[in-house]
């Protein structure tokens, strides 16, 4: 996991940004300071492995296009990180993972409790850092992210191992799971940086349409990928009741259709489930699955014309790219 | 439990506020509408049973002495119990509890992972709220709230069955965990309304003090209430390890520390507790714990001496003295 880590953090569409997100990962590792000493050991347990700074390497990519004060949008980067890690404490939480960066969750080696009460405290810490920002519009949109995060997770929760499921249904929860974080990263550090209207609306498209990609994908490589690659046994998402779109896309024709109403009412039965998934890993199923996200990815790419040539924009185009062909 | 709700709400101190606290209420049930289902159904469970509207009721009451747009702070109000619902969520979660306000919690219905995610919405929508006031030093303290809520829980969680704990650490973890939101909902109520710095500074401070005469009392009548008055065993924050003001009163004297200590290291044994608890009990140790309280109860009412007399002052008066006799 770490040479991963270290591998995703040497691409090379973090350069225009690197001291930037250097001293966003020192302001997270400095949280820790003047705490509680055990609110300070989960906050240190927490920091000291940084992720791969993907969202707030795009609020700060989409802020570089005007100068303005860079500390002000090195704080929304930070909330937005925060905000992204207090989310996967939580999801860790209740999903009972003993394993996040190739470390032991907070869960699993302090309890949910603490998990729990750590995930509010960063969630908290998120907000009040995105309030030194002094801008409203994105202060409210940030709450908003963190409502649609908890309700796309609510939605994917009640709807597991229910056959009847629509592409709107999976749209509407993919936007909200992922896609909603990517936009308000993207959309807040071109308004924070003093960005026009239109260009503030070109940055927040493509970090719509490069969220929704980005979750496609991930949904696609849980039949696509292999079991190193993605870090769980292939097809855990039908395993653990979860439709996404090759699910879906199967599901139009009866075999798939039949296949996965079996796997999902009998979800014990190990047999079942590995034949769902090989007849979702069926080729024109996936080829239409990556058109899917290609399609979204293009849309991406469209919406950085509204921005002028530069480094920065660049390195967003090159992060499709990166979407689009592996797991983040 | 019902019948106990009706009571308080009926209590007196509301009356300058009762309209303005239905508002609050009914657009508590008005979040549940529009929503996806699942999240609807659980919002509908949470708000369809009121609480005794203690923090809303000190906003409105602290914003009644200037006229303004009480939209504005009718939203705030509605933030200020939105917080308070969503950290009873999270607490019943982790501690496991399956009755609160006389019905089932959502972690005893849906499970955990519903009820983490639900405080989670519900934190977000009380942040949304509170953006609408427009406000930024508000949203901020309201931020840094659920911050001080959730590090109040940790230091709480960590300090469990320690007998090393001082009178210093009992007052910051009180704060955190209740005064702190007091604070947050009195100051905002003036603040947002227009009032003086003076008359805001003097409203932070009867939020202070009321807050944390409430924390105190309730930690008294877990040893001096009875069962029915306060819904749980008598001595159950002893049994849970959970050390406060009596039983720190009752370590200042050899016999308390060590009946204290013992209990603490062998939590299992209930005669222990029983007779840790008989020795809290002690009149001079329940008196002076009053005194304490009673100490936070007049600085909240000389606070109030820089607001001018109404109905709404002799409202926050009267709440003063219903802290001060009876657990809220």
């Amino acid at each position: 996991m770490s040479e991963k880590q270290n591998r995703a953090q040497s691409e090379s569409f973090y350069e225009p940004v690197r001291e930037r997100l250097a001293r966003v990962s020192a302001s997270l590792r400095e949280m820790a300071e003047k705490k509680h000493p055990f609110l300070a050991h989960l906050l240190d347990h927490t920091f000291s492995t940084p992720g791969k700074n993907i969202r707030p390497a795009i609020t700060l990519l989409g802020s570089n296009f005007h100068s303005h004060d860079e500390r002000i949008t090195e704080k929304m980067a930070t909330g937005v990180e925060l905000l992204h890690i207090a989310s996967l404490i939580h999801d860790d939480t209740v999903d009972e993972s003993s394993l996040r960066r190739g470390k032991l969750t907070i869960s699993s080696v302090w309890g949910p409790k603490a998990a729990v009460l750590a995930g509010d405290y960063i969630f908290a810490a998120s907000a009040t850092l995105v309030c030194d920002t002094g801008n409203i519009r994105v202060i409210r949109r940030f709450a908003e992210t963190i409502m649609e995060l908890s309700s796309g997770e609510l939605q994917e929760m009640s709807e597991t191992y229910s056959p009847d499921q629509t592409m709107e249904g999976y749209l509407e929860r993919i936007y909200n799971k992922t896609a909603s974080l990517f936009t308000t990263a993207a959309e807040s550090g071109a308004v924070l940086s003093g960005a026009s209207e239109a260009r503030a609306e070109a940055m927040r498209r493509y970090g719509y349409n490069l969220g929704m990609a980005f979750q496609v994908v991930d949904d696609i490589l849980d039949f696509d990928g292999t079991e190193e690659e993605i870090g769980k046994p292939i097809g855990s998402d039908l395993a653990n009741g979860v439709i996404t779109l090759p699910t879906l896309i199967a599901m139009k024709g009866k075999a798939g259709r039949d296949a996965v109403t079996r796997t999902l009412t009998h979800p014990d039965e190990e047999e079942l489930l590995q034949e769902a998934v090989r007849v979702i890993q069926d080729e024109a199923i996936l080829r239409e699955s990556y058109e899917f996200a290609n399609g979204y990815c293009k849309k991406a790419l469209e919406s950085l014309a509204a921005l002028p040539s530069s480094p920065s924009r660049d390195s967003l185009e090159e992060l499709v790219s990166h979407v689009k062909v592996r797991r983040n």
